[in-house]
């Protein structure tokens, strides 16, 4: 099973700021410079500027979409899953992802970061909610994937 | 439409001590004696104790389940609808409620606390995660019902 | 556990023509006049014969709905589960009965049949799709009802 | 979007004979050199099958996991959606297909040609169940994935 790759998924806000904007992409290309394939919900905003990351780096990324339809995904997503389940996606995102880094972030990450903490999930938050451990908390993008990279590998 | 009753989500831990249980049984008999449905995640804890109250006051519940079998439901509960989604179950429980009342919880009341704030509903905490506005607070049983059916009312 | 009632689904299209409307109708007061619940789809045609059906009778009736919004149920439905999970709400719909009833049905209510099959729960079709036995055929919402509870009440 | 792939849904028994598990096989090695991706329910029988045959030409293969683990993923799989829902998941694994071919199959199999159809997914049947068109039929592995090919070419 070596061709089989970590999955990092990376929760926020589908509008953000500039500054999430910014770590959300260079979180995504730190996580496709370590040969991981990036999760993250498929649309806009942070999940858009982590894949736009992750790509520009030749990375693989995967949209875990709300909808019924792959082709509403950012153009930075490489394989589209259209659950057609809306928030709910937000649970099979969190299932599928070995561990998380959440960038910023409102409600739907706060759902995103719940399921990650109750199915034992390790999450990385970059200025995301304060829930306190076992969130692991980071001041950069490079922290964060290091720091998430460090339990992924314990393991 | 006048024979559609109000659907009132009782969200809290599967395990949980006697003062939320105490209140949880409390709360599903205010929710009963106004003629609204009871509805909650269907298994022990929080859940079982809301739905014991609501059925000794002639109420009527309803189970979400996370499972395949709506067997598995507690005791109390009047119609088990098996979801067999695991925590994605917590998103149709929020869907499904006009308002919710969240007793105590841990992570997977934080799941649906973000859910029901992501989607407009009305949240009354009772003893529950302090998110702040628009989770509206409540010390007693009785004044969460009141609180809820106060916003259900005026809409 | 003697205030649980059987849970019965009744599946069909959402446009339907008038001998299927007549016999979902029926089938909904026969499923009513012995004290089940009804569980539906919650929307028109077929789900909603059935409901109105049942509710005529003082029945009790489940909308499983595809959508967000539970105000989206046809008018006799007694309680609205709002999925938001589209065509993945037939699942739960199959689940969540004891057993169930297909009146005519097109491509939807197939795929209801198949995952009730492949489930083992007990089916009647009533000039729905004939796909051999394990299903139950009947000529009649009677006899159709008849039929499913022998199963029912035998196990 | 010009890296976008094709996403092609190969369906089929989780317990299949040694004829479907050969045109499985074949029908995953024309997916991978016509250069798309390959989705499949990520466990056994049809499943492993036409993800070995993939992976053999270099491929790149999904599986859409009806549980809560990712790695219970055969081992052909490269990237693991897990989305706990149970037979919920075949509504995603079409909804995420560009066109689909159904092997052999059962109940399962029914559900998602079902689906397939309702929303007007492309599918091809190699020896699947027989609904008549728009199932377009072929009678080997090779004609089964040039005629999916030709349908979502033309479009």
């Amino acid at each position: 099973m070596k061709d089989r790759w970590i999955q990092v998924g990376v929760i926020g806000a589908g509008s953000a700021g500039d500054q999430e904007l910014a770590w959300a992409e260079e979180v995504g290309r730190e996580v496709a410079r370590r040969g991981a394939v990036l999760l993250c919900g498929g649309l806009g905003g942070v999940m858009e500027a982590a894949a736009f990351g992750a790509r520009e780096e030749g990375g693989m990324t995967v949209g875990i979409l709300p909808g019924p339809d792959r082709w509403e995904a950012n153009p930075y997503i490489s394989i589209g899953v259209a659950t057609d389940m809306g928030h709910a996606r937000n649970v099979i995102l969190v299932r599928s992802s070995d561990g998380l880094i959440a960038v910023g972030g409102q409600y739907g990450t706060l759902s995103e970061l719940a399921i990650a903490l109750k199915t034992g999930k390790p999450v990385v938050s970059l200025g995301s909610w304060n829930l306190g451990p076992p969130v692991i908390r980071a001041a950069s993008p490079k922290e964060a994937v290091e720091k998430l990279f460090q339990v992924l590998t314990e393991r």
